[in-house]
């Protein structure tokens, strides 16, 4: 039983051929209905043709139509030709579905620096307005991958005072065996009514608790893209306080999705799960939680199932959050190894053996009694990673 | 021909088997006069006991009679009973030599948790003192080391109006293959006279032209150290404009040792030289090749000798440094990949395949036409970090 799609919208993949023949690289959304529309961008300074287009088109209207994905090609670093092709391949579309190009919010993924191929883009159009309805969700998400192991979706079923609803969202990342920049892509598609406002800001503080809570190796691509439409189909008006409803199964949802990229690929085998509490401050919980999640020493250490304590121990010593070293807890998988400044006496190697064996791993770490939390899941560094990345010229 | 050492500098080493057995692993630098001293230290808020020690002798006293210096173990997270264990290791020493305690500047670089071995250092102090002017500086420079694999030391010679003056240097640390926190320790010694307070304003420049411009694994360590001692035995008082020229001596010397460390260990095969220039402010710059240099996809490319433009871009672009895109150049190796935004059209493939097989590497970028630079040495990341980082346990 495949993954139900929302009410109101129907799905399209085609093969465009951007960059491998034989597969699927080109998935539409399109809504029946006006939705509100809401997107989330990369902040890297070099920004993707697509996403300069598709901020531009948020930035001018509140509700879209579709949403637009092509795999094989970033089109970024394209400089002002790129923008222009972005435009045209949403003109084409627009044209093949009698909608309006600024109906259609765009988003790429694959080689960057190379101009997208609009012939290509051309011939794939019709085959699109052609296979509307008949793609499924996990059809899209497979439509989306680049170097993804396996495609990504998932949704949640609501109710709201009988009326049901239901969230189903895709995305694409595995940035520990990208050979380019980890290219992270996310679209949620709902069938609720919601007022613009209200779904754009629940994107902004839901994107922060979910895909901005995950390093695999802390790096944001020219292209990060994250897209949600609500259409309203179901009949069900979501306003008030059945706002926060919506939201917890968004914030799920997207943490699910989060989830599977840092899951994701042969290079990583790990999933740390980095809890920071009792930080001065959110702030200073995360940069003690990113400073871990980043270091190649902690990686290394997880991936080579070692309890090092110390390697933890110095990130967050480095790591810019204030606190006394003497107030400072860590434990492994449940097993506390340091506690108020000082490693503890646990024979830990033969109580952590199984636990290590695991995908997930805890790593709870204490600062002192302050308000500040964070919680960021992080891959682990192995020789797959170096393999996939360290491309051999001879 | 060995180092000569400064003069008024007697050296020893001794074998206390801190950690193993058939190596000398403790140093001393002993100055028969009393020297003008300098410290530098690790910023993390985890501070090993001889690096609060040390910072606290220098707060006491500008002046300092030796360098202590010991491997195997690095005194680090072991509370208040490590600090009275440094002191007395201090104390121990001052008996033998007829000195006080705090005339002695301590390091320790090693295994970190367990306390320092005090019958071990009771044991070889008498030797030390027995052995005191028999070492050179490279015995020093060995009896430090960890897991580096060659000793690392260097002199400048200098003249002050008709005086000749030896600046020398010794430095252990090598991140990429150094199973626990890759300590950097390193120690000159000078017989120029110089006023306390132009030493040590010297060295907090010198550090942050030098170590402070070396990346490996971005970890800086519970140890980090950094000693300096004049003792004016040459005869030569260096005051006024003539400290200009001592502190580029320093600075070449430091740089030297910086160097060494970055090419050091099996790990690394590559040094990258990453120069930005055009930022808005010498912080930005900064930031942009520390987020390039601590990139796992920039380090892989270059171990695979991969000219990946496109990672260096994402790297700059979410360093938090302020540019615009269209401003921004890169070459690699002198070959222009990036040109205002864009990538250039060259076949830089067969145009740096040569260039790519050397150890060094330059990545040189242009952010726009500020003022801001800053020159960053980085290593690569391979198979052997992994191997020799990922712990694996059976």
């Amino acid at each position: 039983m495949s993954t139900q799609i929302p009410k109101g919208f129907r799905l399209a993949v085609a093969e465009a051929a951007f960059k491998k023949a034989g597969r699927n690289d080109l998935a539409l959304a399109l809504s029946d209905f006006p939705a509100a529309s809401a997107g989330v961008f990369t902040t890297n300074l070099f920004k993707a043709a697509p996403v300069l287009v598709g901020r531009g088109l948020l930035d001018e209207r509140r509700f879209a139509r579709a949403v637009l994905i092509n795999s094989g090609q970033a089109n970024a670093c394209t400089g002002p030709e790129g923008i222009a092709r972005c435009k045209e391949s949403l003109a084409l579309t627009a044209s093949a579905l009698g909608l309006e190009a600024a109906d259609i919010l765009p988003a790429s993924t694959g080689v960057i620096g190379v101009q997208i191929n609009l012939e290509a883009f051309a011939g794939a159009v019709p085959k699109l307005a052609q296979n509307l309805g008949k793609a499924g969700i996990e059809d899209f998400a497979a439509a989306i991958m680049t170097t993804d192991a396996f495609p990504k979706f998932c949704a949640e079923r609501l109710d709201f005072s009988g009326k049901k609803v239901l969230l189903a969202g895709v995305a694409k990342g595995a940035g520990m065996i990208c050979p380019n920049m980890a290219t992270m892509l996310s679209a949620v598609f709902c069938d609720a009514e919601v007022r613009a406002d209200d779904w754009r800001a629940m994107f902004k503080r839901t994107v922060d608790r979910s895909f901005n809570r995950v390093t695999v190796d802390d790096d944001t691509s020219t292209n990060d893209t994250l897209y949600g439409l609500a259409n309203g189909a179901s009949g069900a008006k979501v306003e008030g306080n059945a706002l926060h409803k919506l939201e917890e199964a968004l914030v799920r949802v997207l943490e699910d999705l989060a989830y599977k990229l840092v899951q994701d690929g042969e290079g990583a085998t790990k999933v740390m799960h980095i809890r920071v509490r009792g930080a001065v401050s959110r702030e200073d919980a995360e940069a003690a939680a990113r400073t871990v999640g980043r270091s190649q020493l902690v990686k290394t250490a997880m991936y080579g199932r070692d309890a090092n304590w110390g390697r933890v121990i110095c990130a967050l010593g480095r790591s810019g959050a204030d606190f006394i070293p003497e107030e400072v807890s860590f434990s492994l998988c449940g097993v506390t190894l340091f506690k108020d400044g000082q490693p503890t006496d646990t024979n830990f190697d033969a109580l952590l053996k199984d636990a290590l064996e695991k995908r997930d791993l805890a790593l709870d770490i204490s600062l002192g009694g302050g308000p500040g939390e964070y919680l960021l899941l992080a891959s682990d560094l192995g020789h797959e990673y170096v393999s996939l990345n360290a491309d051999y010229r001879s």
